[in-house]
């Protein structure tokens, strides 16, 4: 693989340094995560058309880091639908709320997104086999690219995970371990082993293709409202890949020139449970300490200490954005209303960031009259019990 | 609604008898389907290229039964993925497979596609409610669609049904009853219902409009497949309105001149426990003899007998196909390894074609080297129990 000319390199946000796409990647020396920096691609506004014939996310294949005449590892995820909600935003108090459905990709959630990326680049580069720590969905996802692939993946879960994603991971052939403790604890034993058997660590933000899959939510989102933006942004946060992936997507269609639409405002809801990230925003830190005793229903959102909490925070400060937190109780009532009202799977990330969207309009933090896309990042149907 | 002038009418395949769209319509007095007829729309070849960038099923919506500036009542269905897969087809013994994932539909599988037709048209009509019976995805696809439309679904489902797909009507919001017996024994109360109550029945076949939205399935196998066609197409049975919506399609496309491939072969699967099409097409029927205690784990082949059998008979034949029944050992086999080799959740009914395309191959009734395209209908997490 030593042949290969990239035109991308990798630049740390956080030192300045800079890296080549070489090999296999996983983080700057300084501890930060990489992220992506495209050398130009001569693409014009005329290009826009002929995106829209394209299918799936990898109809942006020249806004991610695939190689000319490159074929990625793909199940077909992205193309979800954005629809909008009237009967739920009447009910909800919200006049122009639109939903971004990711629960139809084809692992269930937007996880799907960030492992095909990753998955595609680190079987170039060289990898045998895959491991991660998973709250659930991205186990899931990378259990299934992985097979895709024709590569092994070692998943680690705390023991809490809702049983219907640990069944997923078994499905599609991933050899899952459980663990006492929450997904910090997972990371530590997916290290562990990655450094024991060389086998390459798919961690969030410790590679930096999950967050380029993740640009095609933004990139998906702007094609489909004929490139404009909605005034605001509200999702859900563990990891925080999708909302740095947005944020990241927008910044790029702005300087292409595809877009001219400001940034939305970009808002990240975490459960009252485990929200280190809505602390830090409160506190005006620029980082983020870990939450103890991280607890709630949405183990999505179970993540007390994100590598991206720098980024994260930057994006919602640059975007005049905001952080919400709600209760396990007013993320469900809102997921089980959504998922009546509209005929919709809303999973409890969904229905923590409908309750959050719902709080922003209360407050008069967001106008009520405000175009706000709502994600659903996943299929509730996978943290049903019983 | 009297005042709308559509451009489509029905006809009865079986007596040739004609009839307007306006109202409700059901079914030919003969007691035969209607088939949609469109009066010529102007679609050119050069619309195709106005095609690709749509959204979703609704994309054709100029080969469907929709009024000039009328929206659909959508999910976004369509858009789902058509992936090769050469890691499944080696171990099978195929040697150009591909398979259509209808699992990653809204709803979890292709039944999205005829419900979000059928209630748009419904809707329209002036229904005030829904009944339909179920051996489980139509249910849980009328309950999300009612939803969507904002009106109320009753569900008539045998009590075998897998658990999940029952849970799913309930959260769409859908009003379950369950019957001892097989979903022929749950039409009878749903027309009992809807004869008493005046809500609209959903039945397969016993309205036209369910399966223009499966005609979807045919025209975007055929669009992303670059206007051309497989040689093969393995299809499970059931009701048989994919089948035959596909068989339209293909008619349809070949008419206006989109497409000029032959009509592919098409195969229609169904399960040892319940193949009434299978038989008949053995003994050289014209028609399907119901078939006696119906019984296996494809919840979505224990279909004692279809409204559609003549018309399914017809396209098989015409389309030099054939009809192959595999047992509940060899379709769950199938499903848990493709599930497993190719990162897909394949549904019991998807294995059925997986096993059948194997048999269909390994018999020398169709070549290794024929480009097969099998359909997983939806998907295999709704069947597991537990």
């Amino acid at each position: 693989v030593n042949d290969i000319t990239f035109d991308w390199s990798l630049e740390c946000p956080a030192c300045g340094a800079t890296a080549s796409a070489e090999g296999l990647p996983t983080v700057c020396p300084s501890g930060h995560p990489w992220l992506v920096r495209y050398a130009d691609r001569g693409l014009t506004l005329t290009d826009r058309a002929d995106i829209r014939r394209g299918q799936g996310m990898w109809r942006f294949r020249r806004w991610l880091p695939l190689l000319a005449g490159e074929e990625p590892v793909t199940l077909g995820e992205g193309d979800t639908p954005l629809l909008p909600a009237a009967r739920a935003g009447a009910e909800l108090g919200l006049h122009d709320l639109w939903i971004k459905d990711e629960s139809v990709n084809p692992t269930g959630s937007f996880k799907s997104r960030g492992l095909s990326a990753a998955i595609t680049r680190a079987r170039r580069g060289g990898a045998r086999g895959f491991v991660l720590p998973t709250a659930g969905n991205a186990g899931v996802a990378a259990s299934a690219y992985g097979a895709r692939a024709g590569l092994p993946v070692r998943v680690y879960a705390p023991r809490s995970t809702p049983p219907r994603l640990l069944e997923q991971v078994r499905r599609f052939g991933g050899d899952l371990e459980l663990v006492d403790g929450h997904i910090g604890d997972c990371g530590r034993e997916a290290r562990k082993f990655a450094a024991e058997h060389g086998w390459f660590d798919l961690s969030t933000l410790r590679e930096p293709y999950r967050i380029e899959g993740k640009k095609t939510l933004g990139l998906e989102l702007a094609m489909q409202s004929g490139w404009r933006l909605p005034d605001v942004i509200v999702y859900p946060t563990g990891g925080g890949t999708g909302l740095i992936g947005m944020w990241k997507a927008f910044a790029e269609l702005r300087t292409a020139g595809w877009v001219t639409d400001p940034m939305p405002r970009l808002v990240s809801v975490q459960s009252t449970g485990c929200a280190p990230i809505v602390r830090a925003f409160n506190e005006g830190a620029d980082q983020a300490e870990p939450w103890s005793n991280p607890e709630t229903i949405a183990s999505g959102l179970r993540v007390p200490a994100a590598l991206g909490d720098r980024l994260i925070l930057r994006a919602l400060r640059e975007s005049s954005g905001h952080a919400v937190a709600v209760d396990d109780a007013a993320l469900a009532s809102a997921a089980e209303t959504v998922s009546r009202l509209e005929g919709l799977d809303i999973s409890p990330e969904g229905g923590a960031a409908l309750a959050a969207a719902t709080e922003l309009v209360r407050s008069g933090t967001v106008h009520r009259e405000a175009r706000i896309v709502v994600f659903n990042t996943g299929a509730g149907w996978l943290y049903q019990r019983g």
